[in-house]
């Protein structure tokens, strides 16, 4: 896996104790110069302290360092929450020796408890001090949670022979559902780009990746999604064909991570394309590939490989949109399960059960009634579920 | 318990061979006399074909037999389905010696295999010489799939100094949500009342139970509700204060069969109610109540006993409703956990956690916005569910 650096950027993390287990906590991006930037933010309606000071400075579309950290997540924590995110970018503002405003500070981890501000004050010097910019596989390892690998996804381009880089880090594992996720992603690019064509860009590469995946149907109060862009590529991407080639770059990294995640979901074994087609509308279509890829009983049928499609058909009828139950046709991968309704049989139960052995496959549903389609990412849900999930703070 | 059967109605039950383990799955209600009959059917667009079958009949207002099967649904089964239901019916009707109208028919099971209609038809001379009006334990054994208990509620009252009684007996412990759930519900009254108002009466009852109770979020394609009233008692219902009082006993016995079901949720530990005030209408409040009951992380959290506040103040601000994040109280029955959106502290903590140990307790939720209110009973989210649900077809 490429995990190159753009030009300009700089990335380090350390332990600072937040993390129960010693394990690094605090990570830091920084760009040698400010750079444009863009974000997208969590639709939950309790917002955590980084993210309520988050969309205050996206005003100024300019960013030059994001600080992050795990083990916390600064929710649900009042005045003194805002005050020690507002602490957080000052103290590695001075640091960087940079304006505070230029500071975007993210958090992760249990809610309701105070962050221990002062672990973070200890720990700047050796966080400013270990910047380099060889691989940001340091900070995508200080961000994760449940997580159990660093998600990093880089790629390179040429638009009008010049090359550039974007590089996206991502982590989330559960607390996972379109309208984000309790995820974190940093993307940084080398080219140039004016801010506000940065925000359109970046929404509707999330509409294409970060919104079209489940883990456990929840959300969470941080959700956040920052792109940075610092033009140190010496590319300025405005013109139509330019931005659109540029949104096929940002849109292939956001979805490789997306799959990333959804693939280390908690506890998960599987990754499944849910896949709908033919319903009255795509609206309808969005429906139901988020009512089947949230259906538990579904979940739970993937885990243990089971070909029981009447739970998909059971969840189907339970989107509340129209359908013909007779028309319906249900394949995993190239196997019909499922033809007009009615099961297609043992032998076929038999070939879909080596489907569902695969790490990676896709559920296909024809409602044949129109031309609507939509298409969701989602995971197995197993015992390591629960068990990470009552254990969580414990 | 009380088990007393109502006046008229006799039961019985018996092992047909539909059930892998060999045990009883099919049972009989009978009234000695033709009875009204009100019905309340899942509103999944997927109808199993009893439920198409009982949808038709219950038009007549008038049933004297429910016959009813576990170990298959016959769901997802085309024509052959709605043949083998009615052929289901016509078999009891000619051994009981009754018109096959007045036979209503249920099956709950696994979807999408064809019904073994000979092994029914095999043990129909059994089942009817089964019939017994002592105690209906026996087909509230039969329906049971993966229940561990069998469901069965009877209370007697008095109406202008006539005495009465209503026998429930429900099966479901897997697919419940409101909009029914898998579960099958049938209720015989000694009563005599018109279908219309039995209708009414039904709809109301099933509104202040089966619909405001969750276990896992799906719901299923059999879902079937059935109250009969055969008159037998003498007792006629029809002036507005003999409904009331019989609208009274009949939410009561609903009530605590739905207690008994979310209690017996496959896997469940704990039994939680969740009660939101304070919203600005009873809509958001429901809108709150369901959200938080079905959240996956805060059932992995009341089955881990973590009394993980945060993950409640996540799943009320995912709501989609209005609030005020930092108005939010939180008690665990009478422990106040959150005041004002922040957490009270270790001590609240520790006693909180006493309360989560319990097998029965309330979560109250106070938005302190305005006067809505809602109320959903729930449960945890346990490694059992998971076992059971990934095995459960083999």
């Amino acid at each position: 896996m490429e995990t190159r650096n753009c030009l300009g950027f700089q990335t380090s993390a350390v332990a600072s104790g937040l993390k129960k287990n010693g394990g690094k906590d605090l990570g830091l991006i920084f760009s040698q110069v400010p750079a444009n930037v863009a974000g997208v933010f969590t639709k939950n309606r309790v917002l955590a302290a980084p993210v309520l000071l988050d969309k205050q400075r996206i005003q100024s579309g300019r960013c030059q360092a994001i600080i992050v950290n795990s083990g916390n997540a600064n929710c649900c924590t009042g005045e003194q929450g805002l005050r020690d995110a507002k602490e957080m970018a000052r103290l590695v503002a001075s640091a960087l020796k940079i304006s505070p405003e230029l500071v975007q500070v993210a958090s992760t981890g249990v809610i309701g408890e105070p962050l221990p501000i002062a672990k973070i004050e200890a720990a700047m010097p050796a966080l400013v001090d270990a910047l380099q910019s060889d691989d940001s596989s340091d900070v995508a390892g200080a961000i994760m949670t449940t997580d159990t690998v660093p998600k990093i996804v880089s790629e390179s381009a040429r638009i009008d022979g010049q090359t550039y880089t974007v590089t996206g880090i991502a982590k989330g594992a559960g607390m996972i559902r379109p309208d984000m996720a309790t995820m974190l992603c940093f993307i940084c690019s080398d080219v140039g780009m004016p801010s506000n064509l940065l925000q359109e860009v970046l929404h509707a590469a999330v509409e294409k990746s970060f919104n079209r995946m489940t883990i456990d149907g929840d959300t969470s109060t941080n959700d956040t999604v920052l792109l940075m862009a610092n033009g140190l590529s010496g590319l300025t991407v405005a013109a139509p064909a330019q931005r659109e080639a540029f949104q096929k770059v940002l849109d292939d990294v956001l979805i490789r991570l997306a799959k990333m995640l959804v693939k280390d979901g908690e506890g998960a074994t599987k990754l499944v394309e849910i896949i709908v087609n033919g319903a009255s509308s795509d609206e309808d279509a969005d429906r139901v590939s988020q009512t089947v890829s949230h259906s538990n009983l579904v979940k739970t049928a993937l885990f243990g490989e089971d070909a029981n499609w009447g739970r998909i058909v059971a969840a189907i009828g339970r989107a509340g949109v129209p359908i013909e139950p007779n028309r319906i046709d249900i394949f995993f991968n190239d196997v019909q399960m499922v033809k007009n309704g009615t099961g297609c049989g043992e032998i076929a139960e038999a070939e879909a059960t080596k489907v569902l052995k695969k790490p990676e496959f896709s559920i296909i549903i024809e409602l044949k009634i129109g031309n609507g389609r939509a298409t969701m990412l989602t995971c197995d849900f197993s015992i390591d579920y629960v068990k990470i999930n009552a254990d969580y703070r414990s």
